[in-house]
């Protein structure tokens, strides 16, 4: 009967967890319609005025104006956002991309998956995209999707203060990260149409240990999450049913002719420089940064971009027939003839979305090589400033942007000399650019692939990834991936390649402050207290000896649930004189988590410093131990497998000699010279 | 210097890494398009043949002989397949894929990765899909793969008899199976032009944790081989630089329209009956099977297979108007009035691939309902009675075409209702068949969408596969899921979910018989030589003392090394006594592997079998250990996330108490009843 009773148990919690899974999906893909229809809106607005201000002050002669316009439109959303983001959320700001990486590799960053954030956020992409900025609106999503799993997985939200008391199971650090990654996943299936891609995303940025039904929960997420953007989207455009949309952002349908492809590759190494001039803006703009005119740099730079686009558009005389099709949504005639249009003001007068598109298909002859010359350095230049100002956007499309602009340029110079489709290397150097930027190489090409929709193409996206990321990594690796977050214990997918001679021994922090299976109240709130060990777990051992030699292991304890523990008061005396007392459930746990009070607000008087406490019952009896000897690349993977927080080391009488740490191990590090250790902030 | 040296020699261990990963993806690629033009070659001489045949004596009158030639040739092919995998090679049977499923999984079945498994695979899948069996030439194309990348990474050939002298650092367990992850991935990918699908494969069945270079290499391995088989089928075709093939079985691409498509879910299931009886069918057939009669048997299928399908086109009446743009290749007039051909003959005078291609893009109208209902009950039955046979053949292009051929039926007659495009529905039924038959729903998703080229089918493709997946499961779930591999001990992914209860203690075996740190020859002789205790792995423990207590752990040692340096008698006399002779290198063990000798080859002479031999310098010094308390599904974790074999158990003084195998976990298996031990085969 038990069996049964457990069986059904843990078939319902199985199935309560796809519900989720379904939930989060449904919802990221509804916010991403949401975004994308208002960005559509609010941009078409704009440019709507905007165009039929140039309209009317061509013919008088007072461009001037409509320069002021649209610079004070621009200025006028970034500033909303702006204001958003650093008064209300700075966590918002950027794609939050690093950030996830870092939740899903184990380390904790305050307020990331906060409701607050998310509505932050998605209003700060609407107004930087809608506000003209060098930025895409795909980044964003991943964060936006985390969020979303977080608060739907734990049926309550912080900043709401609202308890919904469901999914209670669910509140504990492996299953939250489980749908966190199910939530990413969801927010790259929605912004690209990559559902596979979003799956390989979390895999690669997260999930240690390959989990086939979490991945197929993770998989149901990216699918129901680009299905309903997709289905809301057709609704929205009028056409229910043709289901064309199922990403923020589509490639469209690309051929399979890439006989003239492979020709490109010398190319890439150019565009390498690029990269790495990039990376280096980066950061410088990450050094100069200053706290409180970050909301004026943002208004500023919306300025700069409108009036850089103006002046591009109104110094070039690069004039296009009108196509028949009408493809052009807002074609601006300008000085050109009748029945033409200005096609560097198509470039500049589009969301960045569409760009990419009409860079990708347009039909060769469409783009003057000097308009796109001037277009990609322009657009280059206004792209590294905006990345590292204080609005939430992401950095993919402007990537794609620069990239298929520049491959675009250099198949229009190559067909000089032999045909060749520009649209083609369109997309090869909008991947090099994005695999030097980006560097998630896997999933971004699997991302790609799917984004075109034809899988001949992925080889040679692959190679060039691949080239991208090899140079890439050349010149910065040493400094840490993620700006910004270079204090973070970050770990990598394998141990430094040379630390083969480093043993546990030498890595684990020693000595361990250990407590005995019943220890006094007044010993543990004073080693909780102790803020210069400010560990999070800790050895239990069989009772020590007087003589200080270190005792047996015989598990391990959280910090977070000895207070929990101190909290209740489950002392030995009081359970013996208090039978009736309910005895602490798992519930309490879990009612605590993930904020779990500090040591300091636990009133814990004097006379019951002197009180016992014992441990036997909740510490983790069977806790990961290695022995000394054991070699850093097996401990790495131990944690890395497993997704370890703590392990103990041992010596060969099982008694404890140190513990090893996630802050431990990324200390290591390849440098120039070799290993190196990095000096991690005590945080 | 040492770091620099280290560092470089790792560089060019990956590069190799790399290097062989493109070699195996090109290999796998080159043999895929070698089996497609030979099957295209040949079955189009014997279409060619047989048609020139009937339309002789369809107005002579003598169909019977047009009978015979059709069997026969089907026989004649047949049975040359069959006896070349009778007779030759028997482990080349079916489609490979148990096998390499179990191999990944880290079960080894001999002679599986021989050259001349590959070989007569090839040969068997040429003749068995050019003889017309209700087979497809997909699934064998995994065995290949996996074929190539164990032969190309090991730079050697046991069947040759041929040492190439490369390659020789990946000659181990590990760096084999990861190789051979990538040519199964190739194999998918060349089968289905679905790279990525590939992956998921190698991922779902075999590696146990998530290494990014590993996943990358092969993806690398799958993007060449769906490329190679891509070019070089494009220049066969005459198209070159048009890449129209990157796989074997292409679906042709689908439009986005997919709002009708929802209504099917009621129908799948009906077709679950249809998959469990196929199940049923299969494992009657695995228990009437004969040894020796088997290529009579497949002959007799063969035989049977023409004579079904000439019955079914000569009663047939459903005559279809020739289409102008004429893409059928064989349209048979018989008893059709001119300008017609006879539609039956499109479905049977086929390979079947082409059919199941013309099921899904074939406008409506193009097949009577009743022709249709006929042809799927004739070819269900042929299909399940051909499953089973001695011959190499896949199992997927027959399920797609049953599939294709019900879900098409249903769209008709649903279409009398509303209107639905039955293309769409073959699609969906194809889906179904092959989730309830084949069950691995993660990477069949992937590979279903990449074969379609169009991610808006996914969702409904998804769900179709669960739901066929958790049905299939609810019938079979209690036997294994690979026939004819009962006793084999396969890992699955959890632990079963009512396991908590069991710990280490219950599950290991004990006792075990450990080694000392120098222990005497004879006594590794005679443990080796005992054939009740075939254990591959032996604690080796600090010095037991006299009163047989057990010792603590000190290491682990294989039973291959022992015998390696029983071979090379590395003993403790006789290194003090000829300090010259050259130490025992790594290269002698990779030199033996991987058909380590047996022990009774080995000759100890009685005085040697009084040495001592010293195992310090060769045993594991840290193998993972866990004590006796840690309950299963923990113990099940470590094997499958770092790929163990073998895990000690230890008591709270670390002394050997136990030893847990992969075979005391496969023990374990949900039954109807709860848990349930299975008893396995002691191979």
């Amino acid at each position: 009967i038990l069996q049964i009773w457990l069986d059904s148990e843990l078939i319902c919690l199985e199935i309560t967890r796809w519900v989720i899974c379904g939930l989060i999906g449904f919802l990221t893909g509804l916010i991403a319609c949401m975004i994308d229809i208002a960005v559509e809106k609010l941009a078409g607005y704009k440019y709507l005025a905007v165009k039929q201000n140039i309209e009317k002050y061509t013919e008088l002669g007072g461009l001037s104006i409509s320069l002021i316009l649209w610079a004070v439109l621009n200025s006028a959303f970034v500033m909303l956002g702006s204001l958003a983001v650093a008064f209300l959320e700075p966590i918002a700001a950027g794609s939050g991309i690093p950030q996830i990486k870092c939740f899903l590799n184990g380390v904790k960053i305050p307020r990331v998956v906060r409701l607050k954030t998310l509505v932050i956020k998605v209003f700060g992409v609407i107004c930087s995209v809608a506000g003209g900025l060098a930025v895409g609106k795909e980044g964003p999503m991943i964060h936006s999707g985390a969020v979303v799993a977080a608060g739907v997985s734990q049926g309550r939200s912080t900043s709401l203060k609202k308890d919904f008391k469901i999914f209670e199971y669910f509140r504990r650090d492996t299953e939250k990260r489980d749908f966190v990654s199910a939530g990413a996943a969801a927010g790259v299936s929605a912004a690209f149409g990559a559902p596979v891609g979003g799956v390989l995303f979390s895999l690669e940025e997260g999930a240690s240990f390959w989990n086939q039904l979490l991945t197929w929960r993770i998989f149901f997420a990216s699918m129901v999450s680009t299905f309903t953007l997709n289905f809301f989207l057709s609704i929205y455009h009028g056409k229910p049913g043709q289901l064309s949309s199922p990403g923020l952002i589509n490639f469209g349908r690309f051929d399979s002719d890439v006989s003239s492809v492979f020709i490109v590759f010398r190319g890439v190494l150019g565009a390498l420089f690029n990269i790495i001039n990039y990376w280096l803006t980066i950061f410088r703009i990450r050094y100069i940064h200053r706290p409180c005119l970050q909301v004026m740099e943002a208004m500023l730079v919306a300025a700069v971009t409108a009036t850089v686009s103006f002046a591009m558009i109104y110094f070039s005389n690069d004039c296009q027939p009108l196509g028949q099709d009408n493809t052009e949504e807002y074609p601006l005639q300008l000085f050109c003839a009748d029945g033409e249009y200005n096609s560097m003001a198509t470039a500049f007068f589009n969301t960045p979305e569409r760009s990419v598109r009409s860079l990708f298909h347009n039909p060769p002859g469409t783009y003057n090589p000097v308009t796109l010359g001037v277009f990609t350095l322009a657009y280059f230049a206004l792209a590294v400033w905006t990345y590292g100002l204080t609005v939430s956007a992401g950095v993919f499309i402007p990537s794609l942007l620069i990239g298929a602009a520049w491959g675009r340029l250099f198949g229009i110079l190559l067909s000089f000399i032999i045909w060749a489709d520009p649209g083609k290397y369109a997309l090869i150097g909008a991947a090099a650019q994005l695999g030097g930027i980006v560097r998630m190489t896997l999933s971004l090409t699997v991302i790609l692939v799917e984004a075109t929709g034809n899988v001949t193409y992925g080889f040679p996206i692959m190679l060039v990834l691949m080239t991208a990321k090899i140079v890439g990594d050349y010149f910065i690796e040493g400094r840490s991936r993620i700006p910004g977050l270079q204090s973070v214990p970050f770990l990598h997918w394998d141990a430094p390649p040379t630390s083969h001679w480093l043993t546990a021994r030498e890595v684990m922090s020693s000595p361990v402050t250990c407590f005995n299976r019943v220890e006094k109240v007044g010993r543990i709130v004073d080693v909780l207290s102790n803020t210069s060990t400010n560990h999070n777990g800790f050895p239990v051992v069989s009772d020590t000896t007087e003589n200080d030699e270190p005792g047996k292991i015989c598990g391990l304890i959280l910090r977070s649930q000895l207070i929990v523990l101190l909290k209740h008061k489950v002392f030995v005396e009081r359970a013996s004189s208090r039978l009736s007392q309910r005895r602490l459930q798992l519930k309490d746990f879990r009612d605590a988590y993930p904020r779990f009070p500090p040591i300091q607000s636990i009133h814990v008087s004097q006379d019951e410093r002197e009180c016992m406490m014992d441990l036997t019952e909740f510490m983790n009896p069977t806790p990961y131990t290695v022995p000394q000897e054991t070699s850093l690349p097996r401990v790495f993977k131990l944690f890395r497998a497993l997704g370890l927080r703590h392990l103990v080391v041992v010596d060969n009488e099982n008694r404890v000699v140190g513990l090893v740490t996630r802050k431990d191990l990324a200390r290591y590090h390849v440098g120039k010279d070799g290993l190196e250790e990095l000096h991690l902030a005590q945080t």
